[in-house]
């Protein structure tokens, strides 16, 4: 249930170093050392491969389409923030293309996700701005009706609150409470450093059955091998 | 409701510099131009990134597993035409392939639309064919039943007349019909001469919010700023 | 209905030679040339582009957002294999990321074949791991459940035998019965010698109207041209 | 490509006794007659089972989110109408509900296809007001934006011209030209006539296979019985 | 972002009779007289029809293939309640059945809505317990992790918080949230009373092109009449 | 990969008793008890609501838009018998309706299950025909194709062999092989006993964290109650 007609100038953004630096350890990571839970559903997908980014979310609330909000939610874009865009019905309009890509990326944006569909994605991936949506559509909005700017939205079901963190890249799309950023860039690096070490071994032959020491309780959960 | 069985020979393009003009502009700013009408619906996707084309439509139209009549159309294709494919029901087999758009190329054609799959994908990439298509598959299909050839079809949602221009890339498919041309060409050119302008502005900073006067309506719309 | 908790450590592959030779011929021609059978649905795609394998299938069932069979799998499979990964129940978590890459890459798998999600589809790519699958997600699996390993299973639609010859590229993923792999080779090759020929003629403006001789049966059929 | 904002008020009605005869033969047999042609996607279903309806249609181009084109149709409905309602683009909002209805019943409307969402859908049973959609959703509409009346839509994948002549029952919707209404009521009421003999003998146990003499060509394609 | 492992056992219950008066109304008309906010997404139908409840919302997030914490929900609920139940990834089993039903209705719950699947649904509408769901299916869950309870969860894409109310019946599911309530019945009840009497004209034969004075609206926004 | 072309007469079907005994216990007690496999996908669902049957496997192969096999699938069918039909590629198509009901009930057929759409619901309905189906469809089928019968198929991703027992219901539809017919059914009939005893206890509000002992393991997960 949404707040219409609002635009908070003031939120409160997660450690800037922590949302800096989750962008590096990646979703399916960042997933991982949050005990497996913030990840925005898979239909979320890139428009274009090879981004892995990091940021604070600046939220902004639209209908279907219409993209009047995404001028009203460009003004509270600060360097380093992730535009978060939810609807307040399904809908796969174009509502985004390359002249607000243009201007979110002059006022820092990093990065756009929206739970809708985008265009000019050719433009777009020329001008190197990430963006993760719903779909693609030639088809453009009007400009209409007030949704809300920075008010906590459900974006492709996940609660996303001004502030947190966002890291997304091939994989998905996952928003971090910004009260738990420090912990999860801790939690997250800790288990990336374990990674390049079991990778070594795993490519010299061992197998993981041994490696995490599997044999013992597949064997008392009943696993029987046949010749 | 289909007249089955029939080719025509005959059709009224539309006007050839209108048919060339329209790819430079984008499915997007045709869409816009046109009223935001006569967009496929988005499932319609470029099986690799990057053509970007018009031309004038010849239609087909088949049956779920036969690709008889694509034989029958590739003789109707001119310099300069894409063949817009309609299926008589829903069918996502792969009726395309290498040797068809070997053959469609060499006849003069620009590009395939078809509501169903292709296969042989890499190969088309290599070959330089642009296709649209529902999905990709490599299930073959018979040649036992009749369709038509240059009867309007609906394809993919949209009415596609013989003659019309078809204008795609990764953003989208959009069909103009052949007497609205070289007015959509004018109306697009138009749109697109301001495009430049407006990029710079947004580029150095300067606001939607301002350039398009937008303030003004959001207040009196009854948006609230909060501190 | 599937046996759970077992693992047949021997299985009779298909023939080698049919097993490696069929990549190259890709999965549109093999599955023509096995009758228009053995496709799994078309919902399977690679990760990445550009992949064209054939291996011989070892074959997984696992359970809805568990992968621990993944590791017991691993130990099944040997040079020239192809892992077909299926589902107790509809599911599209990550169950595949880099360090199951690396070990099933050491251990001389070719690709991975799973009906559900994977994830590091940027890192898989880097590492030159192919893999078809469902989706992809960050969404990481448990280790709870025992599934079974080189049982027959439904994957995608298609029941694969252990041992079966899997051949998969950018057009989808065919499965053929280890029974039928050398005649299949046979048979798909004969039919690509004929393309390159076909191919020239339709380049050179032939029509397949003409070079397939279907103006007769067109016409016994009943078709109309109309000027 | 639809012309916006025209209302047509005289359209040519397909012949009265056919459009009224057509209910009682119901929509498969109806497609059957016209070639297998006609026929809405399957995803158009009644939101209440047990209605068999015929009538001519009047036709509306509706926008998603905006229903106030259903006001200018109402006026166009004669007795005996049922209302085609089309989207310019998907949505499934709920476009009709209970006051719509009464207004439409009040002016002689049998029934309404429209492919989006309706509403209200208990009290519509109680009304005995059948209409077949796309969905349910109590997500009403605004009145804001011009469409038309009594052009020919696209309707579920299917092209209705004004006056056509509209099946539905519990299988599905089937548009019949208006000129080719009589001939189909012919055809499709000459294949009724046989069904109940068909029936007869069904039900003393002969089989199809000799009721319709399937044994010689079932052999001659190569069928082969194993005990 | 989900707090996982705690069950708040005392949550602040809107209004009662605000909560027990907006059944009468149904979802469309609340959802209307809220401005149109608050629906869950139209996949969330009853599995029998003929249901109109409303009550207070105890939450409960669950996970995919897991019905433990559906025993935990079970002890907080209140006379007049509805159990809300979200997922933390999607999922369709069947996660409610017979014997969960007897225990909510005894303990006082309405009803059940879920973003999940059920099962028994023959015998819950037997017993007269309505539930409203994402689909149907015989698969039974396991007991083994935790979730949460009376917490605020997403379900359907809506954002629903412990003691809100839902109003549900065959056109949807509306989330009404506590603050709003009494507000919300009042303005509902408002609209309602204007509904008999239009009811009473539209049957008359009365336009709403007349009744709602939308002639001239529409001649102004250009609508045209041709002969 | 389906053996095509070939009828096989004698198939084992599973026990009698077994195979009558399982249809009262409905198709979530016998997925429970077989240790939750078996279930064909829930899109699988009745064309009408209220049935609950059992009975032994006759399989029967398709190919989309042909039902020609279903003529000859119909001569092999025994009192006791279930038609499953699988396809050889996604269709949705009406390829049963009344006459080959009455021919499937003549020979002692108790209901089908077909992984493709169906027809003439109203009077399936009538006679009391029960299907389960993927959808439903007025579009008819051609006669033109061999399949095959009575060889294992995956149908709805499930595999059926001939003579296996299908257990459907307003839930869904669950295979149980031959050879496990008879446990299952004791296995089923035991878990069924104790729910007469378990609902008495719940609907005197006793509650399942307490009658299953839940408390302890709960608290031992580390679940906190908070006030």
């Amino acid at each position: 249930m949404y707040e219409l007609g609002v635009v908070y100038r003031n939120i409160t953004r997660a450690d800037r170093a922590a949302a800096d630096g989750l962008a590096a350890l990646g979703s399916a990571t960042v997933h991982e050392a949050m005990g497996r839970v913030g990840l925005l559903k898979p239909y979320m997908r890139p428009i274009y491969p090879g981004c892995q980014v990091s940021g604070t979310a600046v939220t902004v609330l639209l209908h279907p389409g219409d993209n009047w909000m995404m001028h009203v939610v460009a003004e509270q874009i600060r360097e380093g923030d992730i535009v978060v865009a939810a609807l307040s019905a399904e809908n796969c309009d174009g509502f985004f293309g390359d002249l607000l890509a243009t201007s979110f990326q002059a006022r820092g944006a990093r990065a756009l996700v929206i739970d809708a569909g985008v265009r000019d994605v050719k433009t777009l991936q020329e001008m190197g701005f990430p963006v993760w949506s719903k779909g693609i559509s030639s088809k453009g909005t009007i400009k209409a009706t007030l949704g809300s700017v920075n008010i906590p939205v459900v974006c492709a079901g996940m609660l996303v609150t001004p502030g947190d963190v966002i890291v997304a890249d091939d994989d998905g799309v996952v928003c971090v409470p910004a009260a738990r950023a420090v912990a999860t860039l801790e939690a997250a690096t800790k288990r990336e450093s374990f990674e390049g070490e079991k990778r070594a071994r795993l490519a010299s032959g061992v197998l993981g059955l041994d490696m995490y020491k599997m044999r013992e309780p597949l064997a008392a959960a009943g696993l029987k091998y046949i010749d």
